[in-house]
Order: C-alpha cells, then structure tokens, then sequence
C-alpha cells in the first residue's frame, strides 16, 4: 500500500485496534513518523516497558506492573467489602468516579451459554474463596445491566446467598440525562425505585 | 487513572492519537494488554523498528525506510512525469487508486499566509529543480480544493509556466455519487466540465 513492509505493516496492526479502522490507523502512523523522536520513539519505549511488566493482579484480576495490586494492597481502603465487575475497564471506570473506597474482583466477563463461558471459565471460584479468606461482608454486584450480567449475577447470588450481604448497583435516570431520551425499561426502574424527596 | 503509572502514561500517549480519545485508547490498550504476546509485543517490536528506519525519501518527500523511496528508483515509472501532493497520505491515496504509474513530488502542506507557510516551508524550491534535472515534461497537481490547495497550485503554476505542461485532477461528481448530496460547487464544476458520451 505504501511500498514498504514495516510501515504497512505497522499500519495493518494499528488497523486492528478496536476504535480504529485503516484509515485512522494510516493517519496515526503517519502522525507518529513526523514525530519520530518527540512521539513513535516514546510511544514504542512505553509500550515494551508496559509488555515487559503489566500483569494479572493475583487477588482482584486488575491489570497492573505488581503480582498484586496498588488497590489490593491498600491499607486504607475499606476491609471487608468487595465490588464484582466484569472486567478491568469497569472497575477503571468505577474507579474514576472515586466513590467507591473498598475492594473489587474482576469476574473476566460473564456467563454465556454460546459462547461456552461457565463459572470455571470466569473467576467465579476465586471470587467464592476470598469470601471466607478475607472475611468479606458486604458484595456489591457492579455488572451490566444486559442479559448475560443479569444472568452472571443471578448466578452468583445463588451460589453466595446467606453467607455475605448482597447489594447491586441502582438503576434510574442518569445524572444529567434527559426522560424523552432514556429507554422505556430505565424509566419503569426508575418509577419503580422511586424514593420520597 | 489506572493507578499505575506506566500503563496511565501508555494511555495518554495513545489518547493522543489522531482518531483516538480517552475512552478508545483505554480500551485499546486494555485490548493490547489482554493480548500481550499476539499484540502488545509485536506491535512494540514494530513501532521501534519503524522508528529506527523511517525516512523521507530524499527525492520526493514519501516516506520509507531507505534514502530514496521505492517509488523514485522504480524503473518502470514513467519518467518525464510528475505528481505534486499536498502530503504523504495524498501519495499514498494516488497509489491505493493504481492509476498513476508517474512519480511523485510531496509538498508537506499548503501555502497558508495565517500559519506562516511560504513557498521556503515547502518543498516548492525542490520542485522547480526537479523539473530541470529530471526532465519533467508533464505536471499533474493534485492538490486538494481547498482555497489553501488552489492558492498554492496558482503559485506553482506561476513558478514554472512555460518550462512544462501543467494539468490539474479533473473535478466533477464523484463515482458512486448521488446529485442529491452534492455540493453546489461540485455540480457546478461538473457541468461547466461536462463532455460528449
């Protein structure tokens, strides 16, 4: 494409990225070549350091440079009380919201019958064992609101019921988010949780 | 963000991108992540070795890995025939069409009075000396329509008018294109240019 193997090359694997497609990853090669010392260079440095050291917490399944992680290793947050997510961009995410002040447990994804995803497939057992070891009491379901979180939620809720307090994430109107543009089965949840004023 | 601050730094490289944002280059680098030794790995691999051995092509202006590009020292490109672009993504769009089988001369942008762009900032000097030391017989400027592209095609046209024919890309409705979503200017230019059948 360019008649030269290494920079289509580099252009077909950027092209992989998910959020980018040929074009857009054209773009970004060529941007990274005009700033070859200021931008490739660092950019190739970092990306071999973060290959050399990221790493699966052993605990929570976070990603991070330390066989456990900053969180887990954490004196000040909260024992006792832990977060269960799908994946690491959530508890990301739960983490910039900063309001949580415990622990989390990355479940790997969620159970899927067609995609042959069963509990020993997800850090289901794990996530049963730190119960006792670390003498949990509260969990706090963070799954997606779709059919397979659902169904990974219901699951473990079976599994853990009677052993530790069960809470999920609240359901309703988003900070900021408009009626006419939310979904009919948001504005049923938000109806039925309603709380007085 | 992530809490640590390799793959943060990682993020906010690839946040800069071009066509990437905050919330794309975390999911791809937590893609690249998840792949380490099928994507991460190779992916560095590369951008270093691209970041050793990219070059502007001596001649032309395309980049490649060697002094002068493959372009320029193919032997079976029509001499005597020259295409001005606007930049390397522009070559590189002529060759993806296949139709062009002449060489190329990259300008690195446009003449812009706003942005302090003079004929020096460009490789217009080279150009002109090209078409004696090359021979040029035909100039085809394939320089964007914009008021920037078509302000410096008539600068370069003024430059060297008389030593060379000059020819401009054909304006007119694109293949594929519906009347209703074009702009007036495009049907106007395609009717003033419209030919026999």
């Amino acid at each position: 494409m360019t008649s030269n193997r290494d920079i289509d090359t580099l252009i077909q694997m950027m092209a992989k990225l998910p959020g980018l497609g040929p074009r857009s990853a054209r773009r970004a090669v060529l941007h990274l070549i005009a700033k070859r010392e200021l931008k490739l260079m660092p950019l190739a440095d970092m990306m071999q350091s973060v290959a050399a050291t990221a790493r699966e917490c052993a605990v929570c399944g976070n990603i991070g440079t330390s066989e456990v992680c900053d969180i887990c290793r954490a004196s000040k947050r909260a024992n006792g009380l832990l977060c269960v997510v799908e994946d690491v961009a959530d508890l990301w995410a739960m983490e910039r919201g900063g309001a949580f002040q415990g622990r989390y447990h990355v479940l790997g994804g969620t159970l899927s019958a067609l995609d042959r995803i069963g509990p020993e497939q997800l850090r289901i057992p794990a996530l049963i064992a730190r119960i006792e070891a670390e003498s949990i009491s509260e969990i706090i379901l963070a799954l997606g609101a779709t059919i397979d979180g659902q169904t990974t939620a219901h699951y473990i809720a079976d599994q853990i019921e009677g052993h530790v307090r069960l809470t999920t994430l609240a359901q309703g109107v988003p900070i900021g988010g408009d009626l006419d543009y939310l979904d009919d089965g948001t504005i049923s949840a938000a109806l039925s949780a309603r709380r007085a004023l």
